[in-house]
């Protein structure tokens, strides 16, 4: 299995201080140490590193923590295999075009059995079965929509398909096109949200610890979401498994309601 | 404009003596400081690093140079922007996927009114004529193969594209899909082949030499292309303009006459 993280911010943010700790778990603290990838979505465009190699162990995975890139939306994803070999080409997130933006996936689970059926307008690059249920994914949007949708819509259209895919297996994933960010809980997958008043957050796999008071202004807001909680002294929430959370401009859209149905879908359609 | 580097080889070969070189050029010796990017494609895989800021500012240049990835076919690009802002999403190189590989394409040139039509499979993301001009050229492939064609008639295709869009404008490029690497001069490109006996080679844009007879095998042979020669005490050749050229296994499939007419193409249809 892989392990997943994601950050969906009101404005553009960094997150080294999240990659630092999750990073860890890339050959240290855990051992998934068959790839790391990370996706970087600026205001227009997508920036993708990918490295077949541990994450600890990755100049890449350095050179990236040291620099200051900033982001509303990114995804991670550190691989521990189980289908496809250890390659560039099975390492996520796995990004392509539609509509004119580009679209990051990670994928944590395994699909038994996937083998959908393809227009052939995307084809899977490497073997994994999270490449398929990703290009599956993007064929039915582009089957559906001409162009981009309103958030509403296009929560919709991922819901039903995610639930279609999710059949086959454990299908956790987290899906971006830059502007928002779509999270699938099949089985374990949190999220926290970082705003005013900040707290004081320490991470779990590294002996770092920050306050985020002295990082944020009043009006930043961010969510995080992981596949587990990243840092003590934080509220990280569990998604309910089986549920399509969107998240934009740093909150979740569709918040699981106590009693385990979904709420109304906080958009408008 | 831009400067292009593309390499091509017989077996998976680290392309850090020539990238030190070319990444001189983005800041340094030259100013093209708008940005750089590099396409690297292994057996079935591409990895791009692309960024917005100068090479030589760049720590994920460093990172790169650091690190010892190995391919069979690479691109890079520093870029002097000419349509577009300095953004990630306007810098090359440019991938997408078609008949289940990535392909990735650098550009030096400027197009003029050139807004081909399009089927919407392949949108750009940012504003350069450079990604119109790829996202034209794999709409045009993808309508005239449903899949992998042979090499020759894929180069015969890419060609005839290549010709139609050069009536705009200056569109000197580089075009890989892993497998092999198709050239197009339309004013400056060259290239040079690194085979036994190898040569002993001095860096034109910095300190470093190196004899490439204690770095190689016997039987290694790769191609080296750029827009203007990155050695001195290398054997550099001038393509033609107007003309195509494919590299495969590091060596030229498709060299021009003395006389300036194509000589007949080095490939079984």
């Amino acid at each position: 299995m892989c392990q997943l993280l994601g950050m969906n911010s009101s404005k553009p943010a960094g997150v080294g201080f999240s990659f630092a700790g999750f990073a860890e778990r890339g050959g240290r603290t855990a051992e998934h140490s068959d790839g790391w990838g990370i996706a970087f979505h600026g205001a227009d465009s997508c920036h993708l590193i990918v490295d077949h190699r541990a994450s600890i162990h990755s100049p890449l995975a350095m050179a990236f923590k040291e620099s200051r890139l900033k982001a509303r939306n990114v995804i991670a994803h550190i691989r521990k295999a189980t289908q496809g070999d250890t390659s560039v080409a099975n390492s996520h997130p796995f990004t392509r075009e539609l509509w004119g933006r580009t679209w990051s996936f990670a994928h944590n689970g395994n699909l038994a059995d996937f083998t959908p059926p393809s227009t052939g307008r995307y084809i899977p690059v490497g073997q994994t079965d999270s490449e398929r249920a990703f290009c599956y994914l993007m064929e039915q949007l582009a089957a559906r929509f001409a162009a981009q949708p309103a958030r509403g819509a296009l929560y919709a259209a991922v819901a039903t398909i995610a639930t279609n895919i999710a059949a086959h297996g454990v299908f956790n994933f987290i899906l971006s096109n830059g502007d928002v960010m779509l999270a699938h809980c099949s089985t374990r997958l949190h999220y926290v949200i970082r705003q005013y008043p900040f707290a004081q957050a320490r991470l779990i796999d590294t002996d770092l610890h920050i306050d985020f008071n002295r990082h944020n202004h009043l009006d930043d807001r961010m969510v995080v979401i992981a596949t587990e909680p990243l840092t003590s002294g934080e509220q990280w929430v569990a998604l309910t498994p089986g549920q399509l959370t969107m998240f934009a401009d740093g909150v979740p859209q569709h918040a699981p309601a106590p009693n385990g149905r979904p709420r109304r879908l906080l958009l408008s359609y």
